[in-house]
């Protein structure tokens, strides 16, 4: 709890000042003002983030979170347990579509095991923290202990320091879990107060039959849990996961760094509203990066107030949109650094 | 006239049949079906344009091209017209906004001088194909001579030809020319048949006062030179521009050499309906960057059936959102050429 603490206390609020004058130095620029629109609001909250007038996005880290649930012995998913540490596997051979996207724009992939109900094979870039062998239940009783929920957000905080001393300009979270998008629509129902059927969508692909047995579980786990919609860590040890927690804490992290966050789709906006409820001012430093197919991503957002960089129809999860969304960043920043101004390139300015 | 007709004359269908294959291969890797969305879509939509089973876009380029428009002289546009040749210069040196978005997807920049009102200054970079000292007012006659019109589509043909030779995978349009949103929205009024102020924004940001007149000018326009809707030709001639009509015949040469065109912003939306007017065939060898701010774009890409791959707001035009969207395509097709299969990774598949 230590960790935890001293982490949140570390969090400053943002810099608008420097905001400000950022986008005159983008209005100056060799353009009609705001005509690059989400790139120079990009750009501009990059600089509030990380108090660097001109950021370089040089180090891409994207964190990958692995972690079972026992709430996959209910049949809510449409593969089995054991693709989540063959899944972790491919992570470390590169095979995986985000190892493919964190390739494409430049990023290294962080895998960690929070919480996989195997013991993985040890391999150089897998980063072992695992809080338990997979989760309980949470149809019968609280997925986690309160200590092991501190203990996943301390796991995501220990990781991200590391990592940190290697060099991040900008983090990205990402995860891998056979049924892990029924915790995901339970912290969204609980923490946004929507109904779980607005909220819980097909994950993998399940049939209907299979969709309204899922919400069922969930309804039932909130029943029998009673998360508290106010208390991050309550309502993670109820209805969470590991590889949530652990994912919360990276952005908790992250924050406390003046890093910029890039949040992947819906398992990463659970992990978002866990982090935002724990402390609100993380929000400032998170960008979410697409929206998701998965039904509940879009409340998830609307709640955290932040719009997504794009719209791909993609469900993927892993960090794959995260990814993404950092080329369309680290693309805002450049222009923020490399274009001409009117004076430097003689350029007339608009009639007056 | 020969050129052209001999360029639209080897246009083929693009291959479903490759596409239906590609989808299935898609579906064998590590990933649930489907779960990487436009991603997916785009990877085979490559493969239908190009017949390549794994294409691989490693010639990126971006055909720029610069024109001014005699409608100027009516005060339709925020900036005055010597900003053309300047920012031309600006493109040569590196400056502007597509070079900094070139750079970041690795595509090279082609500028062209297809109707600049001014003799530029050499320079290795420049392609000069003036057809014209910019276009007539349109307001009070023709643009330009259907001659010029079919001289303009042959000069973007001509060029894509010559840069074909040094290897193009990927080709994206970009224009400069102070103006160019009038033309465009009479273009886009009179082809797909909509009323003016539902096609006409405010380009580089006009007031309220000034985009009336804009409107009342291209119905003047309009209604003076009454081009003929089914006659991409005669549209361009009467209400178009130089750059126009070098681009639509850079999108009809990438039809004819089976190579991939992104569509950039809502000049280039304009080109693209010249061109597709001309041709139909080739709207199937057209990709959507983006969705502009500019209004009337939405109409343009509506009637093409196109659907936009970005919409962050912008409205730069110079090919800026076709760079961005390249990289989102190249990361598709890197999903098609670089992913493991559960086959290959070991991974089990979904419950049946």
């Amino acid at each position: 709890m230590k960790l935890l603490n001293e982490t949140i206390s570390s969090i400053e609020k943002i810099d608008y000042r420097l905001g400000k004058e950022t986008q005159r130095r983008l209005d100056n620029l060799t353009k009609p003002q705001g005509s690059l629109g989400r790139l120079e609001e990009l750009a501009k909250h990059i600089v509030e983030i990380t108090r660097v007038k001109n950021p370089m996005l040089v180090h891409k880290v994207i964190f990958t979170v692995a972690g079972d649930h026992g709430v996959v012995e209910e049949g809510v998913s449409a593969f089995p347990k054991e693709v989540t540490p063959q899944m972790v596997y491919n992570f470390l051979n590169g095979g995986a579509g985000i190892n493919v996207l964190a390739r494409h724009v430049g990023a290294r992939v962080v895998v960690i095991d929070a919480g996989v109900a195997s013991d993985l094979i040890p391999a150089p870039h897998l980063i072992i923290k695992k809080v338990g062998y997979g989760t309980k239940n949470m149809a019968k009783g609280p997925a986690m202990t309160r200590e092991e929920a501190v203990k996943s957000l301390e796991a995501g905080i220990e990781v991200f320091e590391a990592e940190f001393k290697k060099g991040i300009n900008i983090a990205g979270t990402g995860d891998m879990g056979i049924g892990n998008t029924t915790p995901s629509s339970a912290i969204t129902a609980v923490i946004t107060g929507n109904p779980v059927e607005e909220v819980t969508g097909r994950g993998t692909g399940i049939s209907d039959k299979t969709l309204s047995h899922k919400i069922e579980v969930i309804k039932r786990a909130i029943a029998l849990n009673k998360p508290d919609p106010k208390d991050g860590i309550d309502a993670l040890s109820k209805v969470g996961g590991f590889e949530l927690g652990a994912l919360a804490g990276v952005i908790i992290a992250s924050a406390s760094k003046k890093v910029p966050v890039v949040i992947d789709g819906f398992i990463s906006g659970a992990a978002a509203l866990i982090a935002y409820t724990v402390e609100p001012k993380v929000r400032d430093y998170m960008i979410a990066a697409h929206c998701s197919v998965e039904r509940g991503h879009g409340i998830a957002l609307g709640f955290l107030g932040l719009k997504p960089i794009l719209d791909l129809e993609m469900r993927l999860g892993e960090g794959t949109g995260a990814a993404l969304a950092m080329g369309i960043v680290d693309a805002g920043v450049k222009i923020l650094n490399e274009m001409a101004t009117f004076e430097s390139a003689g350029i007339s300015e608009k009639n007056k």
